[in-house]
Parts: structure tokens; C-alpha cells; sequence
């Protein structure tokens, strides 16, 4: 990567104060940044973040100005940043083109002629990957696995059966989908698991982290909607139904059945009861344990969780618990004499 | 799938009502069945669901009646219709027969003539797999692994060295078995592992979910007992021992050396501390935590567990709080009001 | 394994009481133990645990007399144990030396002559493997990856392109280090990856369990300092930076951009909020939610976490408030009574 400081300016619209020749070969913070990298400065009050930087050029809001440092000025430094990065910036590397010798493709597949599948990946029988979709190394597609168009799978992911993924979907390395839901019915010799025969349905623009688990449904559909984005050792129980653009943090874990709304964010470790419902643009903080269907837009906070705001004021009166024993002790007593005096 | 109606009347030992000869092609709820779907209604109050469901035939109780609705009546709806899905609906495609051409399977590996091993599978010095069992794609069996009989590995499952695994178990993908227990000791230059010198067993019937991990024992065993199910992203510490038919939900994390007896429940990310006993028929709701060891029969909620009942009256009092603070303020006042009149 | 107790008894400067001639095959607990295994006794109060042991030989400290059974006295024992475990016990079976026949490794990877890489593994271009270092079996190294020397990667674990790895680091099966950081901005049509330019460096001897997931940095990098050692299934955010010799149990989960000093304890399940610091020494309890920074040396614990004694207390006093409710009810009775009596 070797690009002109002012073709970046351009791209984003923004202005260069300084040396107008620079040439970017990096992308780094303030702090770290070494000749040739690029940074940014999100809040203009934080100017000192610049003073004895060594990037090349930084990205600032049009109100800095830092003598000695090349910059490039524009409205929003942070999403012209970001939009230079997209462009210019270190990517994944992408699959080779066309299937790997090694690859193990079977001859059912209708795979597009711009796909590619990488080393000793596994696709199976029935199943059908889109164009401009990339399956990393030792993936494993199962059998009528549908695949939309320019999705990016990376390596060590397992995609079983019968699953429909849409087009521009994201599943990071140790992603599992389609695993068999935990339902069990009483059988002659202990647990049994009851047949899990439905499939997973990731709608277009779904981004998954690494080491999630989505269970198959048991029937009909475990359905994650447009543009929701989970992150890394995510659960997804059986037969949950999620709408678009909602943000489940790490560790989060859903229990079979539960209804998500649209726009809903979940902190990490959040854990829902199964058979409840998310309303839209619902918000659930961190380490919350949501016992019940929650409101479109509320704020939920605990474990059990309440609303924040009594959740919070609980927060802060806990630590005055101990005192409040005192305190009644203190009231007994004194009552206690009252009654002494009173019965004199 | 295409079968009759009335040969799954005739399994379950059920009677028609309706049209008799139906075919059914696939399983559904009522409400996203279609033509040549088989459904069932669990509860004969929600009749109602039946309403304009496209299902050509609906399991269902003897005294649930839906004018044109093709019925298939029986006394159990829900476990009937298991047994069906059981016996003629779609499964995990199997791993074909024999050792697939990609497959390494070291020659000293003592494999049964109806094994299977899927592509790009390895199979390491010594280990022995039984009659039935599939070991899927991308999946690794370590050196002297033992396999038993009619097991079913997924794909991208790693079972470390001298694992034994009896018959009938499940690991779905994403599972690693006999990882190195999280034991340290100080060394001269910061901590160093001790070695982790036992294995893992899992009895017969036991079932694993995805992303789960199993950490192979100190000394001896870690050992999951017969016909215990756990979901996914479980933690199962080094030294543990669990007995038969217990049900952990997914993300429980037992620490080392935890004991569980025989039909425990553990919900969705409960926690256990090292070195505890959970008695036999013990419950522990979800994200509850464990601290001390739990009787026999007992129900545990929260962090830290209580008995159930004691955490709910404390959940229930726990909004109350803040007006407590303020009663026994106005109380304070009071009686310092009574006070003063006391010294006039 | 058939080793001299003599030289293990030279090993860790021990004298044998006893049968001198003891030769040792194995190693158990004094309970499961068998003839040929050699069991240990930590302390010595527990000395009842070798009646009736069928172990060859115990190590146990100085001071304890066991009729019938060989002894090798020790001071410490629990650490001979360890120290003749590491030496003589079993091991994960190494990678055999070379790269395997089915390994695909990129013509540009530079790879020491010492170092191995197992069946089915994939190296990508540009990538380096220092001396005596391992890659198991279906592992993925990314493009550009440098891994310095004496690692020991487990089958099953995918390093993403440019993760930088020191000497002697330890991955577990189903490791994932360097996916994509979970960060977004809004876009045209819902979320999008805000680009996750930086790398991940493990230092020498980290060691990290099971399916755990580390995040590549959204610029710089992602840090885990020498000799942290992280357990089964925990959650690394972008951007975190972990001073040496940490410790981590199962199922941890560190939001984006956290510090962490050196030295500090988190037990299992622990949540820590983004951008907050935890200082030197720090103990964190299992399951607590860590919403602020931490001084140095502190023991927090509970969600949200306060200090361990503040904590303590509360969960002591916890199971009286329900008769804090009553007695508050009690004393607003007398003083109402107080009160009418004082209008009479």
C-alpha cells in the first residue's frame, strides 16, 4: 500500500493543511503511528493526542490545527477514516480464485464461476454457493447449503445441512450453523433427543463472530434477520427468530424460541429465557438476565432485569444495605424504651 | 419423504380423521405448514391455531375436532409426532460408508468394516472406532482415542489422545475433547502448566453441543456419565465427574473438580465453582451462581445461589428497597421528634 | 513408560521408604491408583487417603509413616509430582517431524527445518514457523503469520493473516486468534464493519485454552503479554492490552480497547466492560461485572463488582432482608401508635 495523501483527501472531500506530497503506506493511532501512517482525531478536545506523533497525516475536524503535523481536515474525521481504510487498507486476504486441488467439492454443486473455495475445504452434496461468495480453508458446507452472492466464509467454519444464507454474509473462523437444537423428550433408557428438522436462515448482510453456535430449529426456522451482526461465542437456541439490524456483544446466549425485534442491542453475557419476545429497538445491558418479554425501546439492566433506571438507583442504594440494618436496630431500641417509659 | 398418512397412524397407533389418503412430504408448524406438511398441536385449548393452517394432516388429541382438517388422533400428540419425525423425517445426512480417499487415517487404527470417516478427516495411531460410528469431515481423532458404537461425530470436532468414548454419543461440530486442564504452578519464570495426565471418558448416550469444550483430568477421569446432554459452548473444567441423564443448557462453565450425581438441570449460563458436589436431581437456574456444594432435590437461583423460593421472595422485595430507605427515614424523624418532646 | 523410582527419587531429591525397587508405569490419585502407578499425598492431615491404595509408590512429605506401602519423601510434594509428571509422564503425542504430505503450505512460507506441521494443515504465503514449533493437525495459519519457536498449536486452531506469536505459546483445539474486532458504524443500509486494521501479538508463553476467540485490533494491536494464560471459551476484545503472567478462567469475557496490568486473577464467567483498566495484581471473582477500573491489588466481586468485602457483607445480610421488611413494618405500627396516643 503506497497512496497519495491528497487522492485520500479526495475520496472523502476533506482538505490537506501541511505537506501536500505525503504518501500514506499504513494506518495506525497517534500514539503508535510511524512515517507513513495515517491517523485520526475523533474529538478535537483531545488535540494533546498529537502533540510528538510521527504519522504522516492526520485525520481532524476542520477547528484543529497542530503546528509541524500534515493534516487532512473534514467534517466527520472518523467516518472519512474509516472510509479511507475500507478503501486503502489492509483486507483479509482473499481465497484464490476457483476451487482448490485440495478442496473436496462435490460434483452436485452449482457453484458460480466467481466463487472460490479454498484449501481443504469440504462442500457437499446439493449445495450451491453464489457468485463472488469466498469459503476459507478447511470449511465445511453440508449438504443443500444454499449460498448467497459475495459472501465471505473463513476458514474452520461448519455450515450444516439444509441451511440459506442470504448475500453479503459474514461468518468469522469456529462459526457453527445448523447444529441440532437442545429439545429432549423421555425415552425408554433416559433423554432423547427429539427431532430437530428444521433449518437456519441468515438474511442478507448477517455478520457472525468467531466460535458462535446457531442451532437448527426443530421445525420450520431458526431465522436471523437483515443485517443483524452477532459477535464471538454467541448462543442461538432453536427456533429463534430475530428481525434486522439488531447487536448482540460476545457471550450473549438466547434460549430456544425467543423473538427479537429490529435494532435491539444486547451487551455481553446477556442471557434470555427461552419463549419471550425482544420489542424493537430494545436495549439490554451487559451481564442482564431477561426473564420476561421486554417492551419495544426499554432499557433493561440485571440480572433479573429491571429497567435501568430502577435498576441503577438499586445499584447505587446497595452499599448503604448494611447501614440501613443499623440504622432499624438503632430505631428498635429506642422505640423499645418508648414502650418501657410508657408502661411505667 | 413421501409417505402415507395411514402408515404413520399405524406407528404411532393412531386413528385418521378426515381424508384418508393423504401422503406426507415434509413436518411443520401449523401456521408455516403447506400442502403435504404433517403437524401437530401440543395443547387442545389452542384449537385455534388450526384455524386456515395449509398442513394436510394435523396431530392431534382424540377430542380436538377441526372441520377440513385431515386429523391423525392419538393420545399423546407431541410424542407421537417425535416418533414419526423420528422414523421418516429428514436427518443429518450420513458419512458414506467406509474411509473416504481424503480421509489420513494412520495404518494402525483398528476401524469396524461399517465405520465411516468423512473427508479430510484424520484419524491418529491406535485409536479404535466401532460398529456404526461416523466420524465427520475435518474432524481429528487423537492418538489411542476409543470409539464406540452408532456414534456420530459432526464435522470439525478435535478428540485429543486417549479419549474413550463408550457408544451412541453425539458431538456435534465444533466440540473439543481432552484439552489440557487449567492447572498452574509458580515456575522460575512466571507460571507453567501442571502436567495434565488423565483423560476423558464419555459414557454411552452422551450427547455434546457445538463449541463445547472437555478438559482432560489431571489424574484419571474426567467423566460425563451415561445419557447426559450438554447444549453448547460448555465448559467442563479438568477432574470433573458427572453421573447419568443431567441437562446443562448452554455456556454453564463447571471449574475443576466439580462432582454433579444423576438428573441434575443447569440452566443457560449457570457457573459452578471448583471442587463442589451438586446432588442427585438438583435444579440451578439459569445464570445462577454456585458456590458451595447443593443437597440432593434442591432448586438454586442467583448469584450467589440461594434455595429457590428464598431468592424469589428477594426478588420480589428487591424494587421495594428505595421506599424502605425512605420509610425508615421518616421513622428516624419521628421518633427524633419524640425524643425532643421527651427532654421538654 | 517403566522408570526407576530410584530415579525419580534422584530427580527431585527424594529418598525412597520402602521397596527400592519399584518400577513406575503410570500415575493416579491414591484412590483409582493401580499396580505401577506412582500417587502423591498434598497434605499430609489427609494421610487416611493411602489406607487401603493399590499405587506402587507415594510421594508424600517427610514427616508420613504408611505401613505396607513405598514411599518417596519429599518437602514439597504436590511440585515432585509435577516435576517427575513433566519429565516422565504421558504427553500429547508430538506432529511428526517435516511437513505432512497432505499439509498444504505456501512455496513462500519460511519454515524452520526443526519445526513440524500435521496432516491436512494450510500455511498460507508469507507466513513463518521458527524452530521445534508444532502445528497440528486441519490448522490454519494466515498469510503473513510469524510464530516464533518451541509453540505447540493444537489441531483445529485457525490464526488469521498477520498475528504475530513468540516462543513457547500454547493454542488449544478450536482456538481463533485475530477475527475481525466488533466494531460498526452506521451505513446506507444498516450497520457496517468499521475496518479492523491492526494484528494480534501473543507473547512468549501465553498459553490459551479451548475454542477461545482473540479479536485483531481495529488499529495497532491486540496484546496479551508474556506469560497470560487465558482458560477454555474466553471472549478477547480489540484493541485489549494484557500485561504478563495473567489469569483468565473459562468463559471471561473482555470487552474492546481493556488494560490489563499484570498479575491479575479473573475467575470464571467474569464480564469486563470496554475501554476500563485493571491494575497489578487485581483479583476479579467468578461471574463479577466489572463496570469501572480497578486499582491495583484489589479483590472485586459481584455484578455489578464492588471490593470483596463490601460484597461479602451485603451477601450475608442478603437473606435478612426479607426480615428487615417486617421489622420496619413493625416499628411504623408502635410509632403510629405513639403517635395517636400523643394526640389524645
Amino acid at each position: 500500500m503506497d497512496i497519495a495523501l491528497l487522492d485520500m483527501a479526495k475520496l472523502v472531500g476533506g482538505v490537506v493543511v501541511g505537506e501536500e506530497t505525503v504518501r500514506i503506506t499504513g494506518f495506525a493511532s497517534p500514539e503508535s503511528a510511524g512515517p507513513g501512517d495515517l491517523a485520526f482525531l475523533r474529538a478535537t478536545s483531545k488535540v494533546d493526542r498529537l502533540a510528538g506523533t510521527r504519522a504522516s497525516a492526520v485525520v481532524v475536524a476542520p477547528e484543529v490545527e497542530v503546528a509541524g503535523c500534515t493534516l487532512l481536515k473534514v467534517e466527520d474525521p472518523e467516518a472519512a477514516f474509516n472510509r479511507i481504510g475500507r478503501k486503502y487498507g489492509p483486507k483479509a486476504p482473499p481465497v484464490p480464485p476457483g476451487i482448490h486441488a485440495t478442496a473436496v467439492v462435490d460434483p452436485s454443486v452449482r457453484i458460480h464461476a466467481s466463487a472460490a473455495v479454498g484449501p481443504r475445504a469440504v462442500v457437499e452434496a446439493g449445495a450451491e454457493i453464489g457468485p463472488n461468495t469466498q469459503i476459507g480453508a478447511l470449511s465445511y458446507i453440508g449438504h443443500d447449503v444454499r449460498v448467497g452472492a459475495d459472501c465471505r466464509i473463513f476458514p474452520g467454519v461448519v455450515v450444516r445441512e439444509a441451511t440459506w444464507i442470504g448475500d453479503r454474509v459474514v461468518l468469522e473462523s469456529g462459526v457453527v450453523v445448523g447444529s441440532d437444537g437442545f429439545g429432549w423428550e423421555a425415552g425408554p433408557d433416559g433423554p432423547r433427543r427429539i427431532p430437530q428438522m428444521g433449518r437456519v436462515v441468515l438474511e442478507d448482510d448477517v455478520e457472525i463472530g468467531a466460535n458462535t453456535a446457531v442451532d437448527r430449529a426443530r421445525l420450520d426456522e431458526t431465522r436471523i434477520g437483515r443485517g443483524t451482526k452477532l459477535d464471538n461465542l454467541v448462543q442461538v437456541g432453536h427456533n429463534v427468530k430475530m428481525g434486522a439490524c439488531n447487536m448482540l456483544a460476545a457471550q450473549v446466549g438466547l434460549a430456544g424460541t425467543v423473538t427479537v425485534g429490529n435494532g435491539v442491542e444486547m451487551g455481553g453475557q446477556v442471557g434470555l429465557n427461552g419463549h419471550i419476545e425482544i420489542g424493537d429497538g430494545a436495549k439490554l445491558a451487559a451481564q442482564s438476565g431477561i426473564m420476561r418479554s421486554v417492551e419495544p425501546g426499554a432499557m433493561m439492566f440485571g440480572s433479573p432485569a429491571h429497567p435501568a433506571r430502577v435498576r441503577k438507583r438499586l445499584i447505587l442504594l446497595e452499599p448503604e444495605i448494611p447501614e440501613l440494618f443499623k440504622r432499624v436496630k438503632k430505631l428498635e431500641e429506642k422505640v423499645a424504651r418508648f414502650e418501657e417509659s410508657a408502661d411505667d
